[in-house]
Order: structure tokens, then C-alpha cells, then sequence
């Protein structure tokens, strides 16, 4: 991580060191199990350590690095790291619940309720959520930073941010709402946690308000282009490139990007919201090559 | 508050000006509602502001008034007070759910999935877990307090307290677990958020560390006091008195207090928890009389 990556094969190096940065600091954080709750911690770790892109902490180092490019945040982005991958963690186990989106499988294993028991998934979640808060709360850095930083989370991850999109999105199952919706509702449910791992990483290497209205707007237009890549990429890969059911959500008769805009279009938003990202990152003090790969990457995936 | 209770009906008045500031601080937290996500706010101030005793609040201040019983630390003690009830709360609604008890009434009301739906249940108790913390990241008071209240708040709630206390209640069911699993159950499902009230009013209030372990020695007697006079009730009182269905943890074939002491031996445990709570809150340096009753209040309740 202290090596700038300069090429694709940087940035899978660059996303490996993260994944395995924070799945250490994982494994340690969901470690200690209170006697006779065994089979809860293994249901945490079950959630947080299973398969996935790791895209929330690759963002907390890559920002990090674009503000202050050498390594002396690292152990910190650590933490915060793993506090945003308990959060993301937690709000899959919850979403896959039969009385949400009743998923059996994600990323080609059993969902946490299937694998445990529905009872197990739900405190396992909330477990998740409250450990996130408590990494934050405990860590070793100034108090104001550690509160600064648990006021970001707690924002991205609530009823003003993850929990009222996921909400919205239940709502609208079978419903047509606008773009304008279809954008508020990606913003809270993915995006707000996304914009929160950016922001996190850039306030750990100490951003100023202009450096990080910057890392801000990044990680916006990234959060929806990953969103718009989502919707083509149901329509367009196979299956087995998409990890999940192609056409799920259209079959689900959900809004996408697609259906509101057709497929040209959304490829238009996609090139747009890519661009608006990269203008973003010009004059920020440390290394933004990690955040422009990581865009490109967003963009690319899946082809 | 600023008078002292000197008798029941000073319990009374107390705990109904406790009830009604933190009541008041629940409704400003959770009154903003994001566009299209009005029916999980609906939901959230449903499950935190519908009937209760509000045990935890009236902790938080008399705890408070016991450390320095001078009224300057009120404002605080209300966010403390909201964000203990709001995790109180979320894991009344988790528990409810059809996975977990199951239940359909609580305090004579429809339960929160009942009124709502599961899947908003369910987020209405993530959403007001994450408000928890909101409030206190968020509250005004010297950093390193607030990331002490946060740090109690977050040992207390999660896989280390409450959630890993309901992990091993469900596991119980059918099972029968001796008397040392029994107490460890209830000091984490329900006596770590109790322990953390008290603690947390302790806190704000400036307590030094003697008074601190004085006041957790109290909390946590009268959160195990709390569950054995909740085994005596089962068994002694009739359903209307009760609020919920009488023999209900019998007839789940749970272990309780009195099937494993016989009623007697639960009055005497009862009876020497009440003397260990009152015995720790000599020396303190406020108003201890709001403590006392509240312990009087506790082992009394229902007869």
C-alpha cells in the first residue's frame, strides 16, 4: 500500500493488501466469544469474512492515500475500515432475511440465515452494527477525530442514510418512481456508506473542508456509477459472470437504470458519472492514482 | 427532579417526569423523516415512544443525582436517557419478531411487526440502534466523555452484553441450563443495559472510580433483582396484573428462578440482592434516595 499502484495489476495488488488488511483486523475484532454465545460470533464472522470486493475499505486506505500519501494513518484506517465492513456486513445479513429480500445464496454460499437460523442472522447483524461503533469509539486516535468519525458512520448507516434507502427500496417493489427516486434511493441505500468510507479515509490523513467536499463529490458520482453498472450488467452478462440470477431485478419488477433509461442511456450516465469522478480528484495533496483506478475499476467491472 | 423523592408517591412524580423528559427527547430524535422512508420512522417512533417504564431513563438520572444531585448535568442525562431507550427499544423489536419470541402483544399493544410489517420491524430496529449512537457521537458534552458513554453504551448492547444475552436465551429453550447460566443469561440480556444506565449517569454526573464500582454493584443487583422478581410474578400473579399471559416462561419450558430455586428460595435470592443494592450506595457523594427507591420499587412491583 505504500507502493503507488501504476497499472491494473497495482490495483488488484492494491485491493489484495486491503482485503487482507481488514480481514485481519476482522478476524481479531470478532475474535473473543462470550461463553455459550459461540455460535453468534460464528455467524459474525460468517457474515463479515465471507466472500466479497472489500470496495468500502479499499476506499477508506485509497482516500486516505490521495489526501497524504505516506503510511503513517494505516493502522487507524485499519479500524475504520473494519468498522465500515461490519455495517456493510450486518446490512446483507439483515436484507437476504426472508421477510426482506429472501436470499439463499450470496456470492455463491449459503446466506447467513440459511446456514445458521433466522434468529441467528438477526442478532448476528445487530452484533455487527454495534461492534462497527464500538471499533470507533475504543480506537487509538484524538477523541474529536474518533467522534468525527463515528458522527460519519452513524449518519451514512441510519434512518437518514443505509436503513431509510433499504427502506424505500422495499417500498417500491412493484412500483414505477422517477429517476429523481430511483437516484434518492440509491444514494441512502449504497451510497451513503460509500461516501462515508471515502470521507472516513480522507479525515483520518487529516483533509482540510475543500479536500474533502472533493473526496465527497468522488465518491457520490462512483456510489451511483456503481449502482448504474449493476443495472447493465443485469441485462447484459451471463449468470455466471454476475454471481447472481440475470434479470433478477427486472424479473423482481424493480426500477433500474435501464428501464428508465434505456441501455444506451445508461451507458451515457455511466461514462458521465465516470468523468465526474475523475474531475474530482485533480489538487487533492497525496496520491490519487488508487482513486482513479478504483473508478475505472467500478466502471469496468463485469466485462 | 431538582426535589427529592421522599416517598412513593416522590417515586412516582420522579419516574413520570423521568418518563416524560426522555419521551420528549425521543419524539426531536426521531421526528425528521427522509423522503419515502415516512413508515419507518412512523414505525421507529412507534416501537421507542409506545408504553413502558422507562427503567433505563429513571436510571440515568438518579444515578446522576446520586453522584451530584445538583440539576447541571439534565441535558445530557436526556440524550443518554433517549439513546439507552432507543437500544432498549430496537431489541424489544427484534425480539418480538416471528423468528425470535414470536409475540404479538407487548404491553397490551399490537407488537411492531404486527402493526407494521416484518421487514420494517426489522429495519425500525436497526435504524433506532444506529440513533443510539447518533445521539451520544453527536451530544454536548467533552469528547472524551462522550466516548466514554459511547464506549459503555457499545460494551453493553452488543456481542459482549445484550445481543450475546439473547443468543443464549434462545439456545436455552429446552435445555436446562444450572443456576450460574441462568444468572449469566439475565446479567447479559437484560443486566449489561442496566449496569450501562446507571454507569452512564454515574458518568455524566462526574463520578470518580469508587463510586463508579459502587453504582455498578447496585445496577447490577438490581438488574438480577429485576429477573427474579420477573420468575416470581410468572408464577404468583394473575395475566391482568401481569400484561402478558401468566406461566408464559414455564410454559416455553424455560428455566427460571423459581424452577430452579422454588418460590422461596427465589424470594430469598430476591431479598438479599435488594440488601446488596442498598448496601453498595452508602458513601456516595449526591442524593441517593431516587436509587434506593428505585430498588424498592423493583423488588415490590406487581404485589
Amino acid at each position: 500500500m505504500t507502493t503507488p499502484a501504476h497499472s491494473a495489476s497495482g490495483l488488484q495488488a492494491f485491493l489484495k493488501e486491503s482485503a487482507d488488511r481488514v480481514e485481519g483486523q476482522l478476524q481479531s475484532a470478532l475474535a473473543r466469544a462470550e461463553p455459550g454465545a459461540e455460535t453468534l460470533y460464528e455467524a459474525m464472522r460468517y457474515a463479515a469474512l465471507g466472500p466479497g470486493k472489500r470496495l468500502r475499505p479499499a476506499l477508506v486506505y485509497a482516500s486516505a492515500a490521495a489526501i497524504d500519501s505516506s503510511a503513517r494513518h494505516r493502522e487507524l484506517c485499519d479500524i475504520a475500515a473494519a468498522a465500515l465492513e461490519c455495517i456493510h456486513a450486518y446490512s446483507l445479513v439483515h436484507d437476504d432475511l426472508p421477510a426482506m429480500d429472501d436470499d439463499d445464496l450470496r456470492r455463491g454460499r449459503p446466506t447467513c440465515h440459511i446456514r445458521f437460523d433466522e434468529a441467528t442472522a438477526i442478532l448476528a447483524g445487530d452484533a455487527l452494527q454495534t461492534r462497527a461503533f464500538e471499533l470507533l469509539a475504543g480506537c487509538d486516535a484524538p477523541a474529536e477525530l474518533r467522534l468525527q468519525l463515528l458522527q460519519e458512520l452513524a449518519r451514512a448507516s441510519g434512518a437518514c442514510g443505509m436503513v431509510a434507502g433499504q427502506a424505500i427500496d422495499l417500498a417500491a417493489v412493484n412500483q414505477q418512481p422517477g429517476l429523481a427516486q430511483l437516484e434518492q434511493m440509491h444514494r441512502l441505500k449504497t451510497g451513503a456508506l460509500i461516501r462515508a468510507s471515502a470521507r472516513i479515509g480522507a479525515l483520518i490523513a487529516g483533509a482540510d473542508r475543500q479536500h474533502l467536499d472533493a473526496v465527497t463529490t468522488y465518491a457520490d458520482a462512483i456510489g451511483l456509477a456503481f449502482q448504474v453498472q449493476d443495472d447493465i450488467l443485469d441485462v447484459t452478462a451471463d449468470t455466471a459472470t454476475l454471481g447472481k440470477t440475470q434479470g433478477a431485478d427486472a424479473a423482481r419488477n424493480k426500477p433500474t437504470y435501464v428501464s428508465l433509461l434505456g441501455l444506451d442511456g445508461a451507458r451515457d450516465k455511466l461514462a458521465a458519472l465516470h468523468r465526474q469522478a475523475l474531475d474530482n480528484l485533480a489538487g487533492l495533496g497525496g496520491n490519487c492514482r488508487l482513486l482513479e483506478q478504483l473508478a475505472d475499476f467500478i466502471v469496468q467491472r463485469g466485462h
